[in-house]
């Protein structure tokens, strides 16, 4: 029997590592001889910096893996060139192949959100190519949810609860001082799909009345008709406190999107960073209506909050990254692992397969249905949102803080 | 039997409400007929917002309290004008004074910080002055910790948690890329001292190499030290992800003050509110590094966070609760109830009491032996913070969601 190649890749989630134990499971389970884990994703792997994961996971560690958050083996945000034959693009290719070749490798698992299934795509294209059977999988993670051809993606169901975990408290705070009016804007991340902004109506569930407004990036905006929202909320809402929910990707038509600028920067694969709309807004309402006014980015920590993470989302991670190594042993190359909602309500799902064509470099935008209007979600939406961010797992603590996982480099072989 | 009042006032904590229970179940144990909630602080009181909290707290919903962030009663900031004997700074005590007799009161508990125990000072010392017997009792809250003659504050444990659980999480997305040279700059709240700041050390307890750099307020700061330690620590680290803490309330020496003041304003207490010292730091970095660099403020979350209090400090809030109700029936006024600390480990506190003129208007400040050299906190600090995060309270889950007690204005009387 072969060995399979696991490695993570683009941002951290709480749910990765999750996959990472799945994937690494059901490897045993199935009979591969070895499971070995890239360093770095594939950066890692083309400096040889790989982890036999046999000695790396005994039994002890394992529910360790499952709540620590961000990628245990590191991540990275490279991008291959796509191979055309040539000697220029073909070098990386070849090493990675000679790599595949020296470990043995039967699958290569590739967990990670649209550029890595670029990473899958082409892979599995330049093995299908020169006709070696090595298999590659793609696992889906990725707080934005903005993947195809699955319902959901591992991680964004933690990072929707602790957006909605967020906004609930941040209401509570907002209103202690009753009819004061101030406005608080809040940044969620996701730099195309509104997703995440959207979890942030789950807070009403639990009795918040907020967010007032919610804006997601595939809706229009103008900052106009946000600050005459926010003057009408201001007057009619049942207490002076508005409580707004942003895409961190909002496309803000004004003379204040020249200010952006200043923040944004562009990564290895050319997206905007389109940070501090917030604090534009913020800005604006200042301006304009002169209120108290105070923007909030929630950051890193919506992601990495793994002491909030919902234990649906992490028990499908794991069963996804099971799926994953299945789908090696099947016999398939160039598919991504999916989740199937078969109901919302009782709550149901199986995890089925999609060509990884379909699902590299795309964005899945939420539906027109899922939204209300220009400043909030339908209760479609919310039936779609409220069963990914269920159960709460253990999580052992020391010290008084979560307990993590830590990747000693000695294991590097 | 007379009757008791309370009210919040200040900044939120997630401990507030338990020293509300505390104070309302010892004055049903001390045989006081009835126990008043005023809300919104004093100016809720002048507007006759009370409640009565024997008809609000019934048995099962007195745990959903201890687990309700920010101040169930709501909050002010309200300041009152030093009572002098004329006219005009009479009125608002004889409305006080009225609304106390109306009500029969024999005490009053004030949960607050410094300005609150203003308050306190004020009261008593009028009531005092017209040789009328109601006692007015402090009780401290603040996540700032920076009360005079408490070891600590009740609010504070569960904010460090906050704080120390943020740090480990944001380590391990920080330090995903590998040797990729970044600086994240996290600024935790604190206008005067750096208590909150320093318990992002505590994240070191569970195996974070991080925060590199702490930066308190009470420490001499200046951009270019700050600067050089950034560049030394980008060369030398393990690895080259940086993590610095940040206060609030630093005080930068540098140009880049100059542009605070766009960030500042003031409340009705006339301290200025020092947000965005974190983004100043980041341009900094960013002008003179130039590596890729991100400033996050944990800004309100810190201080709502009610998922990550800790036990240690719900049960020892809601313990000071009750020692305030027990100095209203020793007669005591004019005073704030304290925690005493008897030992670290095992650790050990009791409750004394102070003369409220020792705390109102004085900010504690950590001691020099608190720090180690210009960007770490000691042994010591840590050995004092450690014990204060400690536990981790039940909290009753409802839609996945933390379930909150919300005041039904109904109960107004």
């Amino acid at each position: 029997m072969k060995n399979i190649l696991i490695a993570q890749s683009g941002g951290p989630t709480v749910a990765i590592n999750s996959s990472l134990l799945g994937a690494f499971e059901a490897a045993k389970e199935l009979g591969f001889e070895k499971v070995y884990g890239a360093c770095f994703g594939l950066s890692g792997l083309l400096k040889g910096e790989i982890v036999n994961l046999n000695e790396v996971l005994s039994g002890s560690n394992r529910q360790l893996l499952m709540q620590t958050p961000s990628c245990f083996l590191g991540s990275c945000r490279k991008k291959l060139l796509p191979f055309d034959g040539t000697e220029k693009t073909q070098s990386t290719y070849l090493e990675i192949a000679q790599i595949f070749k020296t470990l043995n490798i039967e699958g290569f698992l590739y967990i990670g959100g649209n550029d890595s299934m670029d990473t899958v795509s082409k892979l599995s294209t330049y093995f299908k190519t020169i006709n070696n059977k090595v298999k590659i999988i793609g696992v889906p993670k990725t707080i934005d949810n903005d993947l195809f051809a699955t319902d959901h993606c591992p991680g964004f169901g933690s990072a929707a609860k602790f957006v909605a975990t967020a906004f609930l408290e941040l209401e509570r705070d907002c209103t202690v001082y009753g009819n004061k009016p101030t406005v608080t804007i809040v940044e969620v991340m996701g730099r195309d799909a509104g997703w995440l902004t959207a979890a942030s109506a789950l807070a009403r569930l639990n009795g918040a009345t907020g967010p007032n407004l919610i804006y997601c990036s595939e809706q229009n905006f103008s900052v106009e008709e946000f600050l005459t929202s926010i003057e009408h909320e201001l007057k009619f809402s049942s207490n002076k406190a508005v409580l707004v929910a942003v895409s961190e990707g909002l496309k803000i038509e004004s003379k204040a999107a020249e200010a952006k600028t200043d923040q944004g920067w562009f990564d290895e694969f050319c997206h905007a960073r389109n940070a501090g709309v917030a604090k534009l807004l913020e800005k604006a309402v200042c301006a304009k209506i002169g209120c108290k006014v105070r923007s909030i980015e929630l950051s890193l920590l919506q992601r990495c909050g793994a002491h909030l993470a919902s234990a649906t989302d992490l028990n499908e991670a794991k069963k996804i990254g099971e799926q994953a190594t299945n789908l090696v042993k099947e016999g398939l190359t160039g598919v991504m692992a999916t989740i199937n909602r078969k109901s919302d309500e009782p709550y149901s799902v199986d995890f089925g397969f999609v060509d990884v064509e379909q699902v590299a470099n795309r964005v899945k935008k939420m539906p027109a249905d899922m939204f209300n209007g220009p400043a909030d979600v339908s209760k479609k939406a919310m039936a779609y949102l409220k069963p990914l961010i269920q159960g709460d797992p253990d999580i052992e603590l020391e010290n008084g803080l979560p307990k993590h996982l830590h990747l000693n480099k000695n294991y590097i072989i």
